[in-house]
């Protein structure tokens, strides 16, 4: 075995990447859950027909799928939201609607690694089940928003809505995964490949109004487009009225709490479980790159596992490209490192309680972490100090143990102080203030 | 697609397992970080190779593993050491040690579930890279059971040595892997049959010292035992010494801190990297349990990926049976739920700010965490905030909507008071003290 790299495509996370990462995590977790959502953990390893209901062409190709000892077929998950619904379903169907959720999880995908897109990725993801009002996508949006936020990340929502195609073309009695396929071409930047295969199977219909919705990338014409053909709609003319104004309704929403949005008639995204109001985030000032994440409405996906028809919308953030855009340091780890050098003779036991009773203190436990370390000697673990940048050396030598006294060294002034152990946190606490 | 379970053996966490979870990895994670350890994270999927050079006969029974579109042999990481040791050997190499890195990851055995045994489970790792000494053994114990600690769970250590066993096996000439063999019957507590097939392989050499080790429970004999075959044992007497010492420095200094531990000279636990001090983690009073957790020595393990001879040692606790022990609820969680309800025509922008301004507030972000619901009426608002039990219901009707004004209801005590949005989260914060 000297095969020293992870399979290709995915990585080790260590030294500053790491600590971002948990960063991340940690302030994704963290306003989650300040904006009402709930923990869910859903296993890695699905039955493939959980994704494959779903989850769209590009990502059926893309699935590390293979068979169990009992033949059973399994996919490691290319997404978390089909498992969502899935425990949704299962476990959850008796609780108080609407139900916000959130989850942090590793994903999968079998393709070409290229720049921030992994075998192994990230996602952080927010969820509402139950919700039928824009505030839904409203509260995952502005939780998403604020967690970029947080970490300094400036950004631009692109918002479109597939409600409208997918009203049209369902009555023009164009089957459900020929409207994914259709959304997919779309999705992909052949329009005309897409109207062309939309009037091959069902004739003429809507396939203009389609085709001028699709290229009015002006929101406000929309409205005057639509109310041309009003007649022409019929009873749809109500439907597709509406979803225009949960669109006008959401990025006016964004825009009034000081967020950047633009419609983008073209965005039909990635996944087929998309009904409605759909949305990405781009980075300010690099529109043209992919975006960091996305979300939309996904009504009636319980209804594709055997259950009853339910609201909801969600997002996923991807991590990984978050991580490569964050410039910003990661600012929750404030704690200064101590280490406690035991030397000689003295027993391990007693340098463990003294490094306990400073960084467990609490006036010490926002403020101090550290480790015992035993050198072979002083000059040793002073060198070792240095060099992984302790702040703070607790040196405790036989003589210092036998008399309760431990000298504390400041490593960024070198000044030195011999002390009762019991004073050993004032005294650091009064080095890091003078 | 009906089947709403996961695949057998893995779960949905929800509601308050799942908080459960997040609780144990966040108190995991801070209390690793404060003993000065830093994050890693590892790939979920690894090549074959990586873990079927050490990692035991049990697990490498027990592993999921496929082969990719290029042939290549992949597998679900069954543990997480492996690819800590490959990834330093990658990565790390040139830093200052010793090096201390945690992790929380899920893992893989492809098995039988039973009570508290996944197929995918969760487990908390501490590993230091690079030291010798007996410190290193303790400083991961130290972290592990101020975890415990903190979750409120009282431990028993079981601690025993396999250096000696392997340096004895190792001079009558027996290879590795059936050393690995015979430590993996002492496990299974085929005892005899392990030295019958000892005899069997190489002759009696030291097989009866071996034995009366295996079976001297009480440590205090065995340092006259072994002074009994010094002469026997030539210049293997100070290695085995060594290791007794060693062994009694660990389980001494565990006593002195206040931990129970307790020696067993037939524990040699389940992963073939092991070749030293090793340990296990029992809940106090369910001895006869299966362990929570454990680790030890794996000295070496870098040169059976091709490295240079490291010394290092390590732990893992299993989350899911913590979980499971942890009766404690969740402390970290203290905030009070408050929920905004945009009623009417209030533009859900209006009930954002309201929202972010009370939670967002330096006052509000430790004790409040909320977020906006648009429902059909006042009445249906109220029913789900009581219904998901909402401490507070900031309600925002168009009339207050006009005169920059909200009402606050208290759901616990009933009270509500109409006043200004700027004196929102003041009123709030009132009568949380009152």
């Amino acid at each position: 075995m000297t095969e020293l790299n992870p399979p290709r495509g995915m990585r080790d996370l260590v030294g500053g990447e790491a600590e971002l990462y948990e960063y991340l995590f940690s302030e994704f977790r963290d306003t989650a859950r300040r904006f009402g959502f709930e923990p869910i953990i859903t296993p890695t390893l699905e039955y493939f027909a959980v994704f494959e209901a779903k989850s769209g062409e590009e990502i059926k190709k893309s699935m590390y799928v293979f068979e169990d000892k009992s033949k059973r077929l399994l996919a490691l998950r290319p997404e978390v939201t089909a498992s969502v619904i899935r425990a949704y379903l299962r476990l959850m169907r008796a609780r108080p609607k609407p139900i916000r959720l959130y989850y942090i999880a590793q994903c999968f995908r079998y393709e070409e690694p290229q720049y921030a897109r992994y075998r192994e990725f990230w996602q952080g993801g927010l969820e509402v089940i139950g919700d039928k009002d824009v505030n839904a996508d409203l509260l995952v949006a502005t939780a998403a928003s604020e967690f970029l936020d947080r970490i300094g990340l400036r950004h631009v929502y692109i918002v479109g809505n597939v409600a409208t195609y997918r009203a049209l073309m369902r009555k023009m009695g164009v089957a459900e995964e020929i409207q994914d396929h259709i959304l997919h071409l779309i999705d992909k930047d052949q329009v005309d490949k897409a109207l062309e295969e939309l009037r091959a199977t069902v004739g003429e219909g809507y396939v203009e109004l389609i085709r001028r919705i699709i290229l009015t990338d002006d929101l406000s014409k929309i409205e005057s487009l639509i109310r041309d053909y009003k007649d022409f709609l019929g009873e749809l003319y109500e439907v597709v009225e509406q979803e225009q104004s949960r669109l006008c309704d959401f990025i006016q929403a964004l825009k009034d709490l000081g967020y950047q949005a633009r419609y983008q008639p073209r965005l039909v995204r990635g996944l087929a479980y998309y009904t409605g109001l759909i949305f990405e985030y781009k980075l300010e000032g690099k529109e043209a790159e992919p975006s960091i994440g996305g979300g939309g409405r996904y009504d009636g996906l319980t209804a594709v596992y055997g259950g009853p028809f339910e609201y909801a919308t969600g997002l996923a953030l991807g991590i990984d490209r978050i991580a490569l855009a964050t410039s910003k340091s990661p600012s929750h780890e404030v704690k200064k490192v101590l280490m406690v050098l035991a030397l000689g003779g003295v027993p391990l036991s007693f340098a463990y309680r003294v490094l306990k009773n400073i960084i467990g203190h609490p006036a010490g436990v926002a403020m101090l972490k550290g480790f015992v370390y035993r050198p072979r000697n002083l000059a040793r673990g002073l060198e070792y100090g240095n060099k992984i940048g302790c702040d703070f050396v607790v040196i405790i030598g036989e003589k210092e143990y036998r008399e309760g006294k431990a000298t504390i060294k400041d490593m960024k002034s070198g000044e030195q102080k011999t002390v009762r152990v019991d004073e050993a946190l004032n005294t650091i606490l009064g080095m890091l203030q003078g």
